[in-house]
């Protein structure tokens, strides 16, 4: 009667929204200041000012007709010049309106690349760890996800990766920084990526494209930015969103770079479209893309995300935790001291401290913590990963 | 490489975007003032002060966080009760928060629709003349289009669409409304459906879905309001969108009504969910969600529209012109004199008038004309339906 596979994703929710259900569960119970809820990645900081300015400026000055009008599915022309016009800015490209295709934020923007580029029987590689809906669109736009182990540092593992690849490999999905890591990938990593990928292509005679998820691009705590991928590998694809970047997840606001240098770029945008279309997306929010012109070069704020990062990976490193090195984003990937990450999880939430196990990712030793809340609840949960890492001393 | 399909989908582009891109040049070249554009149905009269008061209200006396951040993916509980109690008053239902998912419109919600309940063979019936997208939609959710014609009054043809049915038969999609008619199925017209197609939910002993494309709901001339289908029929999806209602067509906001009398509706609710995440949509659009929380009741503007409606209708019939009778929406259906849609658009073209040929609506004889414009274009285009009608008595 209705689609089985369908109802299954809707009533197998995420984990992670479980848990959040949860907390909010919890919040009511024992009040919202002693629960410890690190379960999404909501941003705590809110949207820069100049968000808010560029909409009062919208409401006050403009008629409604110049902005709650229909774009083109592609998106408005100027807005799409300005993202590009940034893009050139800062990483040196000649991108135009015609290698922007703006969308309703990551998650459309990778269901319509993954609808635009699969075709039957090809394979899509994902890097271990990964976020969970990877599998869900891949599958839901009919490729077969297959993952690849990473490195002991949570890199990219390039010989797993070649073993992975064949001749129905479309596309490799890259995320960095990554989520539920916060590891950026190095140059040289991706460099020996981008040259195996080059090598297959040519064994195999047709594009692999190189597909990079990017919300957290501009969440990075060190001095060296990571690499802008489309100028390591021609065959590059770019599914961006501000959600993380300037504090807007439920607004729904993204884009697809599809380069010059991708193989019949033409045609890959033209896919696009048509993919956008099937998918019911007639076009982006049209406020948000004008706010999006106006805040394109606007830095986000990730002065709370430093603070909490840097307390807690040097408290956990203290204490004996393994944890990876969380150059960007704003989660942190700690390892469960008996390799079991839902035993940990179990044991926070006596603490009222919620956390998400490894598995969804792809690594069940490990869970994720997102540090995208108040510093206050970071200084109050160093004292629980104590307690939490005594029980494991005391049980060995 | 790339998806076939969906390569076809991007370059073969829609016949009214085509013209409407057309008509854009053309008011480059000689003056907007002098193109008659009737080719979208991209509302004229701007969203109602509400709409701007209340994102002046929020941007101004909110945080940021209040409405950029994510909501469930069904949608803010309290936008969602403010929908199910607005549709309570007027059609006395008892809808809760638990029967309203929203989205990102209608095309959002007829894919999701479409995803949720087709499964492999299945057939949904889409009544002719209809909206051409539909095709688009079905086809892309894996379903198969079958196209019942309509009675001589542009109404339904219930021995038609009886003949249509089959134990493959998944749903029957209704749009009154009607784009592009203006037409609205009377009650008769609708009861005759409803019991068809419950004799036939028996006979193949699975439920048939109706589903409701109601953006035009609330666009009506006429004294009498369309029948309310979950009040006629259990088994009934309603797709809403507030694009045309409240002007609002670029934002992306609508919603997909559930009512609790269609067969295991909370699994249907599930299921639909399910189909939103595969589609890659999140949310709908946050800061839009509490826009409609706050202006459900706003009643639309359709003084221009009724203004255009009733020039028009009169003095093409007083020219001798077929024409349906557009109780609502903002389209005019008029028969070409010698049945040849394309050929009556080409005279107009030499007028710089642009219409839609009617054979993308599936009534090759036909043209639509949005008159959701000013009324000057209206005056105007008077006199070259004049021109047209006579070239076409003098070559009698």
């Amino acid at each position: 009667m209705i689609s089985k596979k369908m109802l299954d994703l809707g009533t197998k929710r995420s984990v992670i929204r479980d848990i959040f259900e949860y907390g909010n569960k919890l919040a009511k119970e024992i009040g919202a200041e002693n629960v410890l809820d690190f379960s999404l990645g909501n941003p705590s900081t809110p949207a820069p000012r100049e968000v808010a300015n560029t909409i009062k400026y919208m409401v006050e000055g403009l008629s409604p007709k110049d902005y709650n009008s229909y774009t083109s599915s592609a998106g408005d022309t100027d807005t799409r010049l300005e993202v590009a016009k940034n893009l050139n800015k800062r990483f040196s490209t000649d991108y135009t309106d015609k290698n922007i295709f703006m969308t309703c934020g990551a998650s459309a923007s990778l269901n319509i690349i993954f609808k635009a580029i699969i075709e039957s029987d090809d394979e899509i590689i994902v890097n271990i760890p990964y976020f969970p809906e990877y599998k869900v669109f891949i599958e839901g736009q009919g490729g077969k996800p297959v993952f690849a182990k990473c490195s002991e540092n949570l890199c990219l593992d390039i010989s797993e990766i070649e073993n992975k690849i064949n001749e129905n490999t479309k596309a490799i999905l890259i995320n960095s920084p990554n989520n539920p890591s916060g590891v950026i990938y190095p140059k040289e990593n991706l460099s020996a990526l981008t040259e195996l990928l080059e090598r297959k292509q040519n064994e195999y005679s047709h594009p692999i494209f190189l597909i990079s998820d990017e919300p957290y691009r501009e969440l990075v705590f060190t001095d060296e930015k990571p690499e802008f991928l489309p100028n390591l590998y021609n065959n590059t694809l770019v599914a961006y969103s501000w959600s993380k970047s300037l504090s807007l997840p439920g607004e729904r606001i993204g884009y697809i770079l599809v380069p010059n240098k991708v193989k019949n770029h033409e045609d890959v945008f033209a896919t696009v479209g048509g993919a956008a279309r099937v998918l019911g997306h007639v076009c982006a929010p049209s406020m948000f893309q004008y706010v999006v012109k106006s805040c394109v070069d606007v830095e986000p704020n990730i002065g709370v995300y430093r603070t909490n990062r840097n307390i807690l990976f040097k408290e956990l490193l203290k204490m004996g935790y393994t944890v990876a090195n969380p150059d960007g984003a704003f989660y942190m990937f700690i390892k469960s001291p008996n390799n079991d990450g839902y035993d940990f999880c179990e044991r926070a939430k006596k603490y009222h401290m919620l956390l998400v196990p490894g598995e969804g990712f792809g690594m069940k030793e490990y869970v994720r913590l997102s540090f995208c809340v108040e510093t206050k609840k970071i200084e109050k949960s160093i004292d629980v990963f104590k307690k939490i890492i005594s029980e494991y001393d005391g049980e060995k």
